[in-house]
């Protein structure tokens, strides 16, 4: 099944919205005060459906934040961007999720979060929350949330919602560590395939779904999750470009951009939210994979998880303006 | 009552711990991403106690932090500067309490804390803090904890032991809108006065303590608080140096020191610490208060609110090359 038509409701986001400090230098930890820049609007899903909006999709949000500043600074962002944020609880107690990030020598990453002992984690099914799923024609979910038993079950009646209506879901598992960790979070996962119809895997994520091992090859993988429902796959390879499976259908492989790396934090959320949008708008795989690839591209190029998001006319002139990588692998 | 020699046991203070981010730049709130500096250890007590010790007094710190590494840069600190930290606890679950500070033109300040819905406010009275209370010889409390329920009960009950062994207590009131505030902190407040030996207030703190009206002049202020227990008033007042008052014996009075202020906060918590520590070790009145001035100073000329903690051979130094304000009112 093709990912519901825009004209059917907007995407929906669930999940957390966070303000984000990034460290400025390289290192490791935070041992000592170093330089900073913050706070940025944050969260994957605040990411993701940004950059939705962003480039035309109608979109709306499903968090909480606190009654503070970094709130704020989220719900003005994402009004400015025109998502619908009427399903955002502003919390009288909790404050605002917050994530510090600091980049090692070697690319991977120190964080210190507060982030479901924040209002993000007291999220609850409210009339306002209630009103939002009931217009949604697409709702997608990260699996960060999937460790979280309090907001499972949100996800679950969205989605169960969602799909009665009509509507579909996609799922990016962005968990590798917590996809094989217990068994109650590995039985969720299941759960969440089971209502998925676009599924947005990175790298060995693809085989963590399939629970498969690697060496099964990516057409096996693939197959057992079409088995399970699911209409399309699409892999986020990094420099390796993307690749989008349909069931019905050949595979679409669109090569990356090359582009000088600032700060991949949200280049996956912003593709995801690229791809939905563009896809929901009626564009076919071929053309809304390379926007795909070139809203994480352009994204990786701004400090702050979702300060490349483009338009559509920003990722025109982005793609206009950047080599692509010629030899994929 | 003298405050209780060192040899009696450290001083402890009880309270919050944060990791702190400081705004590099002035200007109004956080509404869109500013260069910053942190993280700093902070937190009102965790001043307090490190300036205590690096002064030369015994100290030790009851608290909370997270599993994380706002948490350990804390206790890496304090640890450094030769505090007890076995009464800080590492919560499994909460993070370490975090500050945002940015400073306005007019020198007011914005913040955006998560304090006592971090670890901060999970504190408790654990076999390890009845160890480092039944040692210790001297409590110094701030007043912010007077708002939270859950702590003043701890407060409360290491008062009366530390009293009970012949120990004594400061208390810097450090509220200004919450002593007015609801009547339980009101109350709590009294009950504090009462148990107070040295009383270290800021400003119109002094009146709001005496529950007077600031036209009555301070001497009546003083001598109602005298008549509650209180021994020592030690008034706080910035530019215009700081005056003790003892209930038997003149007012002492000495100018502050003249210095570019770079970051104010933490001035009145090393201002505090050094005091306490300096008496507890024997130094006379006037002594002292001029160290708690060239602490209060110093601290002042750095960045981060401990950051300008000093050694007396540091404050040495420090009064040497530093003019003082000749003619104060």
């Amino acid at each position: 099944m093709a990912l519901a038509p825009d004209r059917l409701g907007p995407t929906i986001c669930i999940g957390e919205i966070l303000a984000e400090v990034v460290a400025t230098t390289v290192g490791s930890g935070f041992a000592e005060p170093i330089p900073m820049l913050g706070p940025f609007p944050s969260g994957a899903p605040t990411s993701f459906i940004v950059q939705c909006s962003r480039i035309g999709g109608s979109a709306a949000m499903i968090g909480a934040v606190g009654d503070d500043a970094f709130g704020q600074l989220n719900i003005d962002r994402m009004t400015r961007e025109g998502v619908d944020v009427s399903g955002v609880n502003i919390d009288p107690d909790l404050p605002t999720g917050t994530a510090f990030v600091r980049y090692r020598p070697d690319g991977t990453r120190d964080f210190v979060f507060n982030l479901w002992t924040s209002a993000a984690g007291r999220l609850a099914w409210t009339d306002a929350v209630d009103a939002v799923v009931s217009r949604a024609g697409h709702l997608h979910v990260g699996g960060t949330l999937l460790g979280v038993p309090a907001l499972w079950s949100m996800v679950e009646c969205a989605a169960q919602r969602v799909r009665a209506r009509g509507g579909t879901v996609s799922f990016d598992p962005n968990m590798r560590k917590e996809l094989q960790s217990d068994r109650e979070t590995a039985a969720r996962v299941s759960a969440m395939l089971a209502m998925t119809d676009l599924l947005l895997p990175s790298g060995e994520e693809l085989f963590l779904a399939a629970e498969m091992p690697q060496q099964n090859g990516e057409e096996q993988a693939i197959k057992h999750l079409f088995s399970l429902g699911i209409s399309e796959i699409v892999t986020k390879r990094g420099a390796q470009g993307s690749t989008a499976y349909q069931v019905a259908g050949d595979a679409t492989h669109a090569p990356a951009f090359v582009v000088e790396e600032i700060d991949p934090t949200g280049a996956g959320d912003c593709f995801g939210g690229a791809y939905v949008a563009t896809r929901r708008l009626g564009m076919p795989v071929d053309q809304a994979l390379i926007y795909a690839n070139a809203a994480g591209a352009r994204n990786v190029t701004r400090r702050g998880p979702m300060e490349g998001a483009g338009t559509q006319g920003e990722l025109d002139a982005f793609m206009a303006g950047t080599e692509r990588v010629t030899c994929s692998t």
